[in-house]
């Protein structure tokens, strides 16, 4: 298994708030990830639930499709998820079902996070994939683009 | 809120079965789902895993994304769900952020499932929506389906 170094964490979360910043220009919540695979980015997403009135379309979700793609086959191996806010239960979910071996997150969401703050699915040992989660990875700034968003808003 | 009626159930799981035949057909596992809103079906969706090599195409995924385009919004109202095996944790998660207010699943998944039998993502009261679920309807066709096929794959 190929990860990247942790040192390295830093620079794919800002590419992940990259991602963040493209969910805000058209509106919707800003969060962001993208799957680094070898040194590569593979896989973007920002979340689209209002732009493509898809409630599916999170970040995480559109990043691991991309990157199944670009590596042919669902199994997303030898990568890692960089997502600014912690993943929900859905995306928690998706996590498991394609198999990433490792999970970094920015900010925690206590209103829905499925990586300990509400649901733990990252941690349960009855499902058939645990990946190796890291949290708090730029927190601040990625916690911070979501209260700018919704102040902005009231 | 117009739902179908109970009485309506089996005639919903049939077409949910119909599209497990066709994930069957190109060799992924046979799991189907309809979404049915106010006596039509608004979204259909199979297992598409392998013939997508897409982590997240499972059937209810598909089917709500579907759903979600008919409506043209995320929001999947008036409508309700039939899948012919207890949804994951994913799918489970998606079910929660479609806001469809009507599950119904044919098979338990003792392995995965994430509607009481490993989680209960569904009756969740800490999550922002929780949908009436229906159990067992068709169950004994919808869960023959899959021993058959894994029976054929030994």
């Amino acid at each position: 298994m190929e990860l990247v170094t942790q040192g390295d964490d830093e620079r794919w979360m800002r590419e992940a708030l990259e991602e963040a910043r493209a969910a805000e220009a058209h509106g919707d919540v800003p969060i962001g990830a993208v799957v680094v695979h070898r040194d590569h980015v593979i896989g973007r997403g920002h979340n689209e639930r209002e732009e493509r009135s898809d409630p599916t379309a999170h970040a995480e979700v559109t990043a691991l499709r991309a990157a199944a793609a670009a590596l042919g086959s669902w199994r997303v191996l030898d990568s890692t998820l960089y997502v600014t806010l912690e993943p929900c239960a859905m995306c928690a979910g998706a996590i498991v079902l394609s198999r990433i071996p490792r999970v970094v997150y920015g900010a925690p969401d206590p209103k829905a996070g499925a990586a300990g703050s509400v649901l733990d699915v990252l941690a349960d040992t009855r499902l058939n994939h645990r990946p190796i989660v890291d949290a708090g990875v730029l927190a601040d700034e990625c916690g911070a683009i979501l209260r700018e968003f919704f102040t902005a808003r009231r």
